[in-house]
């Protein structure tokens, strides 16, 4: 059970075994499309209940929207999905299962916050504000967040109370209604950058507010300790992916992608465009909701899904990461954590990538949404100069100017992922749309990250949809119950979350909007009682 | 050069001709995907020009978003894009050199405005308003709008002066701003509904703003008689493309949905999901944008189009027309076109689309957007129900009650069109993406009226697109100058565009907001002076 990652692919890989399967015809239980952790989950747990699932990836390697690369420079290095924390049971579990262990992120030293072209050195999950009708602004931001969260159902966010009117809002428009002050307006922009790739004016308020709470809330999502970016795997995230497709042997093929899937038979048929066709009782489509589009469905979809998949497209992220020789911010007394509020800086967020033994010194910063899509044009030489100076700026020194290697992904030009991290619902589709999602479709079920209900857009969210997907099936072939199908994750003892405490006075503050109409009425009271006492003293009453 | 509608089918269809080309190999010189009016006028073009062109077309007929149906209950119906009107002269050119006619949309008797439970009867383009707010607000609408699409240059609506304020906005947020009056605001969300099928908070200020204003504004787009509704073609829409069909003889390839596009050699391999390979110089996409995806690309797009190809849905609507025994409407002084106005009722506008000869009388209604949504589930039987309920109500008369034939037409469900009328941008996406639109991929180029400048979304825009499209390669051919790619169109003979003349007092009716202002300003000096002179009677002046 121990990843073997130099022997799988030339056991698993498309080619010569493909006409080579474990039933006749190439017949299997269950069809699991997509190699991402949400197929592969799926195809596991299924291939431990003693079914005969097979699992088709378009790629030549398994992981999807995570991607760890070797090589001598950086020993490992994440490219795409890589941080886990608390409250993240399952992935844990998975990594546990195989030996995988984790690390935590530095921040041992201060953060730091760089805006107005000053940097700002802090400890904690979010950068202070020091102007007072700020300060009031942004607890109010988070606070206001966190109540509207609690209002939507995790699994049912269409069903809130407040649904139909959140939904017709971008959070651009939620962020224009409570918020005062400039600072606290542009802070919540990276804010919405740094979570879902992608602007406050392109998503629905209703849908990024259940994002947030589905993560568990506005501390949790954007913690490093305690957070969702507090640890990385030993090794790289990738190792997961392919300890199950270890264990999955040649049940596994690799560059397959899938052109056309056909439910008008006795058993499903399922085609590559390499012209491989694999059958079976049922299928799971383990993709991003937009990716289905890739598959030519006989016979077509029904209607509302044929329109959602055109209407989820996936963030817009550069995952760029610049080693250096040593690790110069440690011994300024930086952690490496960077909040970076520029909008001529092409990064906006930074952790400390540095290996946890010390070696490999590394920066690890995300270029997003906007930024992104004016920066893909560039080279890659020119996107590390520019990434140089704002870190060299920000940390004040100019060690920051000579790397000694650098490594980015651009998610954007995945043609197998659409763009990185997750799915987004602009305004009025998650309404209209949502409960659609994971609806199955005759022998079709719908697993990916996008599908889950806790840590949705995360690796946690792929095992959840992959599992919850497997089950669905072994519930419809009569192996469980329906009641069976959800189930709730133990916590992990290894990494175990602690409750976020909100100060009284942060959570009894008024909101500028309340402050400001509480002076005014003080004032207008104030006012009116001089005013009286002055025409008192005037005689402008009439003396009855 | 006649349509031979009877005879195409067996000749252009693919089966035992499968192997069988114009040159060696199956190798063409432009290889178009997408049999609609766009792919099919490209072809067309290039094939006039001496070139050696393929068509791909995925579903067993032409025409893509028109389509006519043949039966004897209707005789035909266009059951897809049917209207067409002046400044639209390049699909009237087609149907001319192709001997298909055209007939004016009945408009001879009174339209009726449906709202608040009540029918009004009316003559013109809009229902008119009684309330003087709300007319001021409604003038105020649509001078804003047309105001505001003359800042937007129709082909890069993307480098308007405030292309970037205008993109951050839903249509919604724009209503908000401008209107005062309940009325208005309803008003102004069906006339969103029913000119791109989509929620004013779903799509982009600036992409709906530049619908607008390439369609001629917002008389051209909403009215019949001398606009995008005037006319329907004698024998159906779909003639247009049929005659093309018939046109190419067996290069157009019926049920041939392509999955896969490469251009890694010399020339490039497009490979349909029943196994065909077809080579070509180049490549022609006449598809909506999002349908691109459809296609497994090798090698992958560039990242701003792989992602712009997730970001542009198309609307959604069922297209319904319900046949009586007898004209009825048009007995009682209504011509059938009904503007309705009641969240209840499934139909937004009607039209009537009784035969040019008075037979078979029938009244076309579209169920929009959100409605469509809603009502997708229902049975046909259901569905004609509620809107015989509806038609009853608005046109006074239980006659509507009883049809004798229901047709429909649901786009939702269309896998290869996605939805219809149009793809529409939410916020966001023009600024980022949109000039990525049709600017080709090394030998891929882009046609469908999504990337038209003139009269996008509809027969027009497609015709513009595939010409253009074609010129596109004969001009990479060395054929024709880059200066001869974009051609103006001469004005139709038949069908003369008359201008719109707004009358001097609706060009200078104040906004409501300019109104109040104005009153207020007054009421406040009305009130200071009257204040002024209590308190110089008063002697409360300090006299000096």
């Amino acid at each position: 059970m121990r990843p073997r990652t130099s022997s799988f692919r030339a056991s698993a890989s498309r080619g010569s075994e493909r006409q080579n399967s474990t039933m006749s015809e190439n017949t299997y239980d269950v069809i699991v499309i997509g190699g991402g952790i949400s197929g592969l989950s799926a195809a596991k747990l299924l291939r431990e209940q003693g079914l005969n699932p097979v699992l088709l990836e378009a790629r030549d390697r398994v992981g999807g929207r995570t991607f760890t690369v070797r090589n001598k420079e950086t020993k490992w290095v994440d490219l795409g999905g890589a941080y886990i924390g608390p409250t993240q049971n399952r992935i844990l579990r998975l990594a546990k299962e195989y030996g995988v262990k984790t690390y935590k992120v530095n921040e041992e030293e201060s953060l730091v916050h760089y805006v107005k072209g000053k940097t700002y050195p802090f400890k904690g999950s979010f950068p202070p504000m020091w102007n007072p009708l700020a300060f009031m602004d942004y607890i109010n931001l988070w606070r206001t967040m966190d109540e509207m969260g609690k209002e939507i159902p995790r699994e049912a966010p269409w069903r809130a109370p407040h649904a139909e009117q959140w939904d017709k809002m971008t959070m651009q428009q939620l962020f224009d209604k409570i918020l005062w002050t400039g600072a606290a307006r542009q802070f919540a922009t990276l804010f919405v950058n740094v979570n879902v790739t992608s602007e406050p004016h392109e998503v629905s308020a209703l849908w990024f507010l259940w994002y947030i709470k589905q993560c568990g809330g506005t501390m949790r999502i954007f913690s490093t300790t305690n957070g969702g970016q507090e640890r990385k795997f030993v090794g790289g995230s990738s190792q997961i992916s392919e300890s199950m497709q270890s264990e999955l042997g040649d049940r596994v093929k690799l560059e397959s992608p899938v052109c056309s899937i056909d439910q008008t038979k006795d058993l499903v048929e399922v085609k590559t465009v390499h012209g491989d066709t694999y059958k079976g009782k049922y299928v799971i489509l383990a993709i991003p909701p937009g990716l289905n589009l890739k598959i030519h469905f006989s016979p077509e979809l029904p209607p509302l899904r044929n329109q959602l998949i055109h209407r989820v497209p996936m963030g817009s992220v550069i995952k760029c990461m610049v080693y250096y020789k040593k690790n110069f911010w440690r011994e300024k007394g930086y952690c490496g954590s960077m909040v970076i509020e520029e909008e001529d800086a092409p990064i906006g967020l930074t952790l400390d990538d540095t290996k946890p033994d010390g070696s490999v010194p590394c920066i690890m910063g995300f270029i997003l949404s906007r930024k992104c899509r004016k920066l893909c044009d560039l080279t890659k030489e020119e996107r590390l100069k520019r990434i140089c100076e704002i870190y060299s700026r920000v940390l004040g020194t100019e060690e920051a100017l000579h790397p000694v290697h650098y490594e980015e992904k651009n998610w954007c030009e995945e043609e197998y992922s659409g763009g990185c991290y997750t799915a987004y619902f602009p305004p009025g589709i998650m309404t209209q749309y949502g409960k659609v999602l994971r609806q199955p479709v005759d022998k079709l079920y719908f697993a990916g990250t996008e599908t889950s209900t806790e840590w949705s857009g995360y690796m946690e969210g792929a095992v959840q949809a992959g599992e919850r997907a497997a089950r669905e099936i072994m519930c419809a072939m009569g192996k469980i119950t329906p009641s069976q199908v959800w189930q709730p994750e133990p916590e992990s003892e290894d990494v175990p979350a602690l409750p976020f405490v909100t100060p009284f006075w942060e959570r009894n503050l008024p909101s500028v909007g309340g402050f400001l109409k509480f002076m005014s009425v003080s004032t207008v009271l104030s006012l009116a009682v001089a005013t009286g006492l002055v025409a008192y003293k005037k005689g402008l009453f009439p003396r009855s």
